[in-house]
């Protein structure tokens, strides 16, 4: 699929959790040459590479910058040190991967963007989700308008979680849904308002349960549960349209993206009154399943694919920054709804 | 348990989706004998009793209550006539069993309560998720302090439903979750606020998805998904709490209250700044999960059970009309939250 | 369906475990008139028909085969009295249902179907699950060839049972099985010979454990997996083709049947030597999985009207007393296997 | 728990469908040095090895069994080649560590066995299961008594699998539960007997589908069951005891282990008759299910950490060769069994 005719040479920032993937998955990809991990803790850098590794660790960010093999930065640090991090990756001409959320503020979000597009440069963001198989296909139901409109989207993401020092539970979690959300909607619908209840029962400093209700333009609602104090791990999403709806268990491998043809129907001739017509014109289709074959590659690796190609072909990627964007509006208007204990709280226009 | 010398007299009213089933279970206890079912439509009261039935049929309700065998009536009509049918009962002397909600608006429910504590008659609501061994179990577990105090409660009840025309998603499904809530919580815990959010997707004239987010004294949450519209049946609840949490499913046969020795645990020792103690004193338990042995008596039976007894004891029912009064409560004003787009309303005080 | 004049007046035989599903059955069947509930102890068939029946209830069995407006007898009793309690039916010109197996003995099954032929009464097996709607749709599949060429039919059946007394875990669940077998192979499939495996480590003083593997006449193998002691239900059935394959979980009903478009495929083209063949021309399909809607209408809802049509039209009903007969060759087969410590033993010929 | 001086130099042998997990495994264990990944097809060796490798990657096994650094070798080659390459490592004086099966006959088998105790070398088989969390928590269970003694033990292998050339479904998936089998059982219980049956519906040449029933000496019965037909992936064992049955489900891993204390129980008190005795003293425990918390660590990590132990601490590893040849010694027997339509074949005495 992506000809490549020499790698991209890239460097990782950051070897805390999520970091030693991008590593496995930059090295395991043809179009790119891992130069370098970068961290703070060049010992943690160099344990993430193991014994037997040829890439050079180092604590030494600006040497990375001034490398000019190094074409572009993914950066896997806290969301605080996003912008700086970068900002300057950006300012030396390397095309930039960042992971969720792009930023810590909307702000922030918006000077990275400007900055990589004043330049010319890719910058993407790591909304892996979006990557993996069942999401694609969820994406290609939903836009080609096999579930019909959309009337709600349900999603719950819950388990026994790491309680965070600096965020809560929804800034946690809850930017895979709304990337997802983001990510499979048709390009005319889109959320324009949120409101968001949580909970600290355990004196955490911060949610630890969130509930975010989403009202779309379409009149459509979108709900998402996430919650750190789960003793099961559930990561479920339906996808509820007029014509079918569909259940994504992200952890039911043999059985990822199930298909119902079942449903509400509301239909309404002109001949009779309005009060008659709810009477008598709901019909329920129960119709079958369809769990669709899924393929099973890895996610992170075809994100890793869709930054190689998007340089490649100057364009922006599939989540590119402004998708970044979009999914901070919600999340600091989510906040804000919090802190209001629930008010709904409007979001900026336009995809 | 139950030492009866003579049966009681019953009459059930309303032959429709829950009357049947009234009426098998009163048919099947030694505490009861049933004298009338009553219906409008006597012949589909008569289909309901079937061809081989000693039990009368009738669409006279006034001859019911002139029938001076008959101790006690059940009420499972629909709920803008529990008012009418319910205080007529009272008023000729019969003890009453209402179908939930306990009437169709508060105030209604007032009424009845007070008639029947001004005569000293039992008024019971069927609140028959209340009766089923988990939940009877969960109660215990509760009260006794066994999972510790309750940091959140969150309940989803979905299915492809009958789309109603007289009443809306929340008022069809969520009597079951706010009944069950009312009856497992301490008595020193209650709810003090609600916001509902929801929609209607499919024009059906009432919301047909709803969330409502409940706020506790305790500063504890609860919230309940309700929802006409999904293709699959989920009845879920999950109570966290300080020491363990447990996941009520009641669809798994097998497995229907699993408690895990699961969670999150933040203590802070005297000696330590404020900054330094989240950090340091968050630890996780991922201990052992038990799935009780829970017997299988149907809940309707002991629903039945409980009304004979408290009549004979002249005690309150464990579901008395106080209880259906608490759920009306929140009824109302999670009705009035939705009007609001989901503004929070408070509660009447007081359990 | 059923066009019905008169309804045909029928006596239970049996008030046990299974009688009580029969006369609800009756009773609730357009087709049918219960007349008596026949049992040796009076007082449990009068607790089985409750306070408000008026059906008769009667210990006298000449008096019920005396009653000329019996037209039918269904027999609900231990095996090893059906021979004479069908044969006294069949010879007083009733038509007879009896519950699995069909007899004690193929020999005893034999003098039933004969006797039943020569008078032209219709003898029927009440072999259930053939008229559970998943089965029924099973068939289908199988028998119109939708599945391909049946590779594979593998049945487990397990639970914590009822150790019996008389009969070993392969007589008592095993039926099942292997007339759900039967009911679904096409005609001109059918299994030849059994062995059968079994342990009775508990020291019941027979096997409570029990494995019977079925040779069929196209090659194919049928496997079924019985046990009294296992702490869990499972009711699964695989049925393998050459272009699909289902799974029936009978204890799913969210997906009772599921249809695989998966497999490996095999083929062979002329050109190429045998030893490459199997190297190079393995295929395998991992296709959609389809759930069809299934409806939910209860098997001995179904199984009665059977009886009802088939005794109207005068043919033989879909599980008649042949259909019983080689049920019961397989089980005598599998019980002198067990005997011989799992020796192959071959069977009667022909469907 | 492993005081390493130095890390023991080891070469893996074989690049195809395992070796890449070993040399993923030794590199990570701080035990072991991997210094060579040998394979006849050297390119497919550097591309496990991958672009960032420090490791040699060869074709040459002599130049590896040369190298006076490499003080062990693991072997992931087909069955067949196990015996040259296994023999010319431990009489090169190296530590061997083999995949299952251990070799392609038991009296290959043999032979490796007897080469390595004669010459004081650690002869390993790579039981992997053995190594799960999971399956030595249930070595514990069944070890200690907790289950009691051992009345059935069920297992389930079973998806559509690669069809292999040159073995059968039996060879390629059975040694699994056979090794797992044997790793579970106290050392007094020990198959005496098999018996086995397969079909090969699909033409392949050899058995795609297979149960195998074993004979304990205590009158337990093992029952095996391995199919590459079948769409679904199901891999689940089910040990009944007197006191416990557990149920390991390896594809749940929410709840991998299961321990119901549910069962059976038959007493006898010397007062009564033979034939009352089996009436009135059966009966039925239904207590509650308990999931252990298990940690989840690779089980090749366990198992490389199990190989250098037993190197250091010259002792016989948990699953040693003799381990290996218990395993071939009943998969010779099944064999047999197979050929001869399902006769029972006798083990070789002794573990």
């Amino acid at each position: 699929m992506t000809q490549t005719t020499e790698p991209l040479g890239i460097a990782v920032v950051g070897a805390g959790y999520w970091g030693p993937n991008l590593v496995r998955n930059f090295q395991a990809s043809e179009q790119f040459r891992l130069r370098w991990l970068c961290d703070l803790d060049v010992d943690r850098a160099q344990r993430v590479l193991g014994g037997y590794s040829t890439v050079q660790a180092t604590a030494d960010y600006a040497a990375v910058l001034a490398d000019p093999s190094v074409d572009a930065v993914a950066v896997a640090t806290p969301a605080g040190t996003h912008l700086d991090i970068a900002l300057a990756a950006l300012r030396a001409g390397k095309h930039v991967l960042v992971e969720k959320p792009l930023a810590a503020t909307y702000a922030d979000g918006v000077r990275l963007v400007n900055e990589a597009e004043e330049r010319g440069l890719t910058l993407m963001c790591d909304h892996t989700y979006c990557y993996t198989p069942a999401v694609g296909r969820i994406r290609e139901l939903v836009r080609s308008g096999e579930l019909g409109e959309i009337h709600f989207v349900d999603s719950v993401r819950i388990n026994l979680g790491l309680v965070q020092k600096d965020i809560d539970v929804m800034w946690d979690l809850a930017p895979h849904d709304l990337s997802i959300l983001d990510f499979i909607l048709p390009d005319n619908v889109e959320p324009v308002a949120v409101a968001a209840h949580g909970a600290d029962p355990i004196g955490a400093g911060q949610a630890c349960v969130a509930y975010l209700t989403l009202q779309l333009n379409t009149g459509a609602i979108a709900h998402v549960h996430v919650n750190w104090l789960s003793p099961t791990k559930v990561r479920t999403t339906m996808v509820g349209g007029a014509k079918r709806t569909l259940i994504w268990d992200d952890l039911n491998p043999a059985q990822r993206v199930a298909i119902f043809d079942r449903g509400v129907d509301l239909s309404a001739p002109q001949e009779i009154g309005a009060d008659e017509r709810r009477d008598m014109l709901v019909s329920y289709r129960s119709g079958d399943m369809v769990a669709p074959a899924i393929g099973e590659k890895e996610a992170l690796r075809s994100m890793v694919d869709e930054f190689g190609d998007s340089i490649r072909q100057r364009r922006a990627p599939l989540t590119d920054g402004r998708a970044g964007l979009r999914v901070l509006d919600i999340l600091e208007a989510a906040s804000r709804s919090l802190e209001f204990k629930g008010a709904v709280v409007g979001l900026r226009a336009g995809r």
